[in-house]
């Protein structure tokens, strides 16, 4: 009808997807979002390594024996048994040494209140060397207003759980859209989503997915596993988090390796390209 | 009709109320939760105090002045600047001394295999120093499997955060609901809920609410207050939690003495005593 605005223009959102590296030249890109779709497209790695060590030599052997291979290594502190702060700041030097981004997967789910001192003190100082924190969405918003007072001043970014990967989970329908809906209120925060697809539209926001394995399956305490080309490809997610898939293997650097090559293919196969 | 069994009982669930000390006494209550009940009737105090403090000397001056007053101990490790294992070793010497319980208000919030180590691991050692623990439901059963798989065999015990004192949470409705669930079926290990309001009819499990002030209102990162008196009697929960009610008192003792005879006030209108 002539009542269609005439400078109306067709929706391209969903038309042509968007590579990391355009996606880090967004004017709306979270600063270190826009750092680790660069890391990514410069590394050929969308793989985040779960460090799930009790050690923080092994955490640190790790990180720099595997560095070169992923665009972040995701830690959880709190199951060192001997973490001391020079844990945290050798882990920043190997960061900028491979360029890799810092994620502890802390899980932030209090009060405000509580979890800025969570994020800021205690013995761990999580704010002073992870770059990347994440947070459940189930306390309210108030949470990323006690974690953005600390974080955002240091440039820091908050991943939101909108989806998990363990069986049962209630991060599902109407919580995810709720998340989903927090991240975009706080979009000077929020980077983007732990979670099994892609959820929202925004190519700002980075989509990881946990529970990766290039066999899918499970463990005995609910966790369930699925492929890096289902997550990439299929799923549209953005990066792919492997913990046992690396840490059990008997080779480490040449499963780091066979992951990245896996999730780096997938997102090739996504983009279009269908050769190496 | 005649088709109605004529064994069939009236329910009486709702007609008579439970004191604590009775229900310590049923057959099917965890024996952590019988041993809190008892201490409750025999201090007369349904009051937690949350001692979220920074210093470990200040955590234990708090224990023991205010350990005389209180059923329960609610702590955050993780936000003290010099825990060493000496703390959770005091701390439990001073929970035996004043007859309560150790509450790590921790929210384990992660897959099974992670919480486990977080719970019994890392240099804080959760498992070792306090009987109680709490999760969130959101990552499904695997998260009880995880902690239990540490608390069970100690003969500790969970609380299942239902709801949240905080603006916005999406800990409501199907959510709540799904987390009363999970409760019913590992009640070998949960021992009663974070909670709003009383929310399950079984009188085995425990009803905790924190957010507790005598005067009603909220803080700026979201936290909102109610007073013992509506929490005890009008909502049917069985523990007031307070924080910032106590901590920021000009004398410390003073305000936990108040919030106990308060909340125990509470506690005996509910029960129908009206004198005291």
């Amino acid at each position: 009808g002539s009542d269609v605005p005439a400078t109306k223009k067709p929706c391209m959102e969903q038309t042509q997807e968007l590579s990391y590296a355009d996606r880090a030249k967004l004017p709306n890109v979270h600063p270190l979002a826009s750092k680790l779709l660069k890391i990514m497209e410069e590394k050929e790695s969308n793989l985040c390594v779960s460090a799930d060590v009790t050690s923080g030599d092994e955490l640190l052997q790790l990180a720099d024996s595997l560095g070169p291979k992923v665009c972040m290594l995701k830690t959880h502190v709190d199951i060192l048994e001997d973490y001391t702060a020079a844990v945290g700041r050798d882990l920043q030097a190997l960061a900028e040494k491979h360029n890799f981004l810092i994620f502890e997967d802390r899980k932030f789910a209090d009060i405000g209140n509580t979890v800025k001192h969570q994020y800021e003190g205690g013995l761990y100082r999580i704010s002073s060397w992870s770059h990347i924190v994440n947070a459940h969405a189930v306390p309210g918003p108030g949470v990323l207003k006690g974690l953005g007072a600390v974080g955002k001043p240091l440039g820091h970014g908050c991943l939101l759980i909108a989806q998990m990967s363990s069986q049962g989970s209630l991060a599902t329908g109407e919580y995810t859209k709720a998340v989903l809906n927090m991240a975009e209120q706080h979009s000077d925060f929020v980077i983007g989503f732990i979670c099994g697809s892609k959820i929202a539209k925004r190519p700002e926001f980075i989509h990881m997915t946990p529970g990766v394995q290039l066999q899918a399956g499970g463990d005995a305490l609910g966790q369930q596993y699925t492929t890096p080309e289902d997550v990439i490809q299929i799923k549209g997610s953005d990066v792919i988090i492997v913990g046992r898939g690396v840490l059990e293997a008997p080779d480490r650097l040449k499963a780091a390796e066979l992951y990245r090559q896996s999730g780096w293919d997938a997102y090739r196969k996504r983009m279009g390209h269908t050769g190496k």
